[in-house]
Order: C-alpha cells, then structure tokens, then sequence
C-alpha cells in the first residue's frame, strides 16, 4: 500500500481573536505552525513512519517557547512545571505517556520511552522521571522553562486568588494586576498535538502540553489519556486540546474514531458531532484528525485554534481563527 | 421513571481454577462477594443512587483483605502499595480518580472526593494525597496494607525474573517461608468494580485495584482511567479488569457504550465484541456491565472472575469460573 502523506498539527485552541493578539506575535504563531507543519511534512515525504513524524512535529512545539508545552510550559500554582504527553501508533495500537513529569525536555520522546522500553502505557511523576533518565531522556534544568511571562501569569493568579488560569487569560490577568502585560491572546487551551497518515498507510498521533496556569500539582488532563486526549489506530489518528475534563469526559479521541467506525458518516461528520457533543456538556476546544483515506478535518468551538495541515492535494496550510470570523485560510508554502 | 435496581460486581479476573484453589478459600471469595452484592443492593433497593452504591461496594471490596484493591493491595517492585480508582456518575458524567497514591483507605472515596471537591477528574501522586487529606479521606499506616501473602507474591515475582532485588527486601523475603505457598490464584488479574442501574434509572461505575505484583512504581494502569478501564453514561456502565495495558489501548469501557450506542446489537453483544477484541490483541480479562433497561452482561476470557450480580429478576448470584468449566453459576442468597 502507497498512501500520499498527510500531516495535521495544532499549537491550541481558545479565545483567539485579532483583536487581542497584535500582528507581530500573529506571523510568529504563524511562522513557527509553518516550520513545524513543513519539517514533518518533509519526514513524511522521505519515508518516515507517521509515528516518527508525529513525534518530531510535537517535540519541535515543545522546543519553541510560544506554545504551552515543553519548554513553554505553564507554571502549576506550586510554581513548578508539570508535563503531560502521549503518542500512539495506530498500526499496532502501541500507546505510551508520561504524566506530571519535571525537567524532561521533550515529554513526547519521554512517552514514546515508556511505549518502546516498558510494557507500561503510562507513568506519572517522580518515578517516571527515574525511569526516563534510566533510558537516556535529555533533562533540562529549572532555568530552561523558566519564562518572565508564564510567571506573571502565575502570580496574577496568585495575587486575584482566582482558580487557575487557562493559558494566557489575558481579561482574567488585566483584572488581576494591571502590570501584567497585554497577553497574545484569551482562554487559549494550551496543548500541542499532531496526526499524520504515511506512504505505507499507517497512522499515529501525539499530543502534550504544561497543563493549566496554577493548577494543582498532580492534576492530570486529557492529553496524557489514551482515547481522551490522543487516539490512533487502523481508521483515524485524532490528537485534542481544550478543556481537558470534558474530554475526558467524554473519551473525545475514542469517541471520534468509534463514531466512524460504527456509523456510516465520514471523517468531518464524525468530528463535527464530537464537537457538537462537547459543547453540549459546556466543553470548549477543538481537535485535529486524519482516517486511513487521508482526509483531514480540523474542527473547534473556540473562537481559533492554531493549526496546520498538508492533506492530499500537497498545499501547505496555516490557520488561526475560525472560518466564522471572516477571515480566509490563508495557505502557507 | 422508576427502574428495578441492578448492581453488578467483581473482584478480579485470572487463572482461577479449582485445581489451584482450595474450596475453603473459594467459600471465603463466595461470602465476601455476596456480602457486599447484597450490601449494594440493600442500599439501591432503599432508594440509593447508583453512584452511592457502586462507592459503597468497592469500598468494601478495598476493605477486604481478599482482594488487589486498598487493604489487600499487592506490592509494587519498591515493597510499596501505590492505589488507583476510579468513579463515574452516569447521569451527569461526573468523574473522579486517582493514580498512584498511597496509604489512603478507601482509594474510591478519595475518586469521589477528586470528583466532588476539585474541578479536576484525575489527579496523582503526593499531591493528590495533600488534596485528599484537606478533604479529610482517612489515611492508614503501612501495616494495614502489610500481607506475608502478598509480598511472598513479589518475592516470587522477582524470583521469576520479572525484576530487580533489592537489598532492604531481601530480609524481608528471606524471614518469610522460602517456598511460596500455594496461592489463592495464578495470574490474579486483580482489579474490582461495581456497575449499577438505580430507581431512578440513573447508571454509575467504580473501580479500584492495587495494579501488578512488582510493577513499576508510577505505572498506571486502565482502572483509574475513565474510558478505559471504567466509564459511564446514560446508555450503560462499565467495569473491567484484567491486562491494563490492554484494556487502555482499547479505551475498552467507552469502546463498549460506543458500540451499544452506534450499533444496532444488544449489551450482551457489545461485550461480547469488545472482549473479542481484546482476546485478538493478546489481552486478558473481563469486564461488567449494565445498560439503561437493566440488563447485566459479565463477559471474560480468561477462566474466571470472581462476580456477583442481581438484575431485574432480583435474584443474588455469585459466580467464579466460566460456564465453559462446566461447573454451574452458584446462586447465592
């Protein structure tokens, strides 16, 4: 089987809107979905395994300081970080994810350790830590993910006694403090995640992100779960970000994959009726998704979502906003 | 609405068999799942919500040193205890858990107070304990959860080549009989739940366990994961046991109420697929259900799991081997 490759990724989703984000920071959200969107694509294109692609677009999300995983991490309200990632393989349903791990640069190379080098799916905390050392995975110190801004965040939090913050808040942070800065954008549920379909017709996602600002240490969302926040196997590969309970809530990732296996709708139908389902219990987000045909879809009920794709037609996208906000896609590369 | 309440319990699946087990530890498994069978359903027939009830039924089953869930907990590789459980509300879907956290009595009442208390569904570690004791769960000392019985488990886990020695064990084992006795059951797959349909025609699920004798500290396996090893919505409630890994690359429970929502088959073959399915991916277990008509299904495909159940004919069973045994359904009460 020869498939063309197809790549989806996503930096969040949230209350975006031009009006809160200045152009600048824009065209770097933009330029840095572009880099990432075309390194992958680039992988795919040279035979790599949808596993692998996926793993390199999230790892470069976590080395880029814009997006709310790796190095971007958000503080906790103990003003540690606290990581969470997955990735699986929808060839053969090899799964792995770390939860609530400190200091590793790249949780999603963390998670494919524990899928390649345990029988475990999933390990959380200090002795996963343990374990990523044991196997090789490269620590960073405190400095790395420290950020003069995701600590601004974390004390208007502090200071409001509000509850946590979703990434960059910015009408919570402005009732907070006045010094906190003008943020780039509102409410953005900060997760990364990517999905690819390769030559060889196999498919994979990955997903990981610092959580929420403030929030309670050892609290673990959607994204480390496999069949809420990341799910592949032989039909679709589906990587979410949002608000986390809701998803899990509703096994959102799983959810889309069964709906398309069990019901006679496509890939867009089944992803608009998970969103359709999310909003009715109050979840906000989106979701990114490819089948085993290559078809792409990339729904959300937030205002935007960051995101790229390269489905079968070869062109390079980069969206931000919604379709309803009157802006066009505007194509990339 | 008014239903007739159903509950439906287990206490693990495995290798059971009457040649490995003595009849008078078999009596000892009978009683302890009638006892609580019919603690359940005394509560659900006195009007009861299925989310009260299925708490009440796992609690007891932590409570009991007979079974891998609080008190009798198995070991991990480190000579610890660390507990996972999980609760969900049908109705609302509500859902709360834990991974990974030790000493706390009844680890489904510290899911119900992540539940209750947080805005969170799963939390972790050390710092889910902090959370759990300012919500005051009770906490026990290690020598509640201490059982020669168990670690004899782990030492002849270790002995098996499944990990390392370590050195302040040794003692330990070595104090204890050299020969492991014969145990209660090869392969306990050890995990218990609850499922049940109340009189208002709401539906829950719990589960709880202590995980694999000598894994790894900080593995979590499916139990504390809603959509994997337990989940719950309006259409039916779910509760598995058996090879975690499994059962979460699967997302089994949601698996399971996807397929009875989307598909036109009956909960008896919903289960009965879902189970097929894992069996075709090397997994090994069970699970309960019960959907919305009141209807129970208990399918498993390793010997036995130890279960009880009363359905809509009121009549108390407890079961520990398959039928392919040839060896009746005993009926209890």
């Amino acid at each position: 089987m020869s498939s063309i490759p197809v790549l989806a990724v996503h930096g969040g989703a949230g209350s975006i809107s031009g009006a809160l984000i200045s152009s600048e920071v824009e065209s770097e959200y933009r330029k840095a979905l572009g880099l990432i969107l075309e390194a992958g694509y680039a992988a795919l294109l040279a035979g790599a395994r949808a596993l692998d692609a996926v793993t390199l677009a999230v790892s470069m999300f976590e080395d880029s300081p814009l997006f709310n995983a790796g190095r971007g991490a958000v503080y906790t309200s103990a003003g540690t970080h606290e990581l969470d990632a997955a990735v699986m393989d929808g060839a053969t349903l090899a799964a792995g994810a770390v939860a609530c791990v400190s200091g590793v640069r790249n949780p999603v190379r963390a998670a494919r350790a524990v899928m390649e080098h345990s029988r475990h799916v999933l390990m959380v905390g200090a002795r996963a830590e343990d374990f990523l050392r044991e196997h090789g995975l490269l620590f960073e110190d405190e400095e790395y993910f420290h950020s003069d801004l995701r600590l601004r965040q974390l004390c208007a939090a502090r200071r409001g006694g509000a509850g946590m913050l979703l990434d960059h808040d910015v009408s919570a942070c402005r009732s907070l403090s006045p010094d906190v800065p003008p943020l780039d954008e509102k409410n953005k549920l900060g997760t990364v995640g990517a999905v690819a379909l390769d030559a060889r017709g196999d498919l994979a996602a990955a997903a990981s992100t610092g959580g929420l600002t403030n929030k309670l240490p050892g609290r673990v969302g959607d994204t480390p779960l496999i069949g809420a926040g990341c799910y592949a196997d032989r039909i679709c590969a589906v990587s979410c970000t949002g608000t986390g309970e809701h998803f899990i809530r509703l096994a959102v990732a799983k959810d889309l994959s069964a709906r398309l296996s069990y019901r006679n709708i496509d890939l867009e139908e089944a992803g608009r009726q998970v969103i359709d389902n999310l909003g009715s219990i109050g979840g906000q987000g989106g979701l990114i998704a490819v089948d085993r045909s290559g078809f792409v879809t990339l729904p959300f009920n937030s205002e935007g979502m960051y995101r790229g794709w390269v489905g079968r037609d070869k062109i390079r996208r980069v969206a931000v906003y919604g379709a309803e906000a009157g802006r066009p896609e505007i194509y990339f590369g």
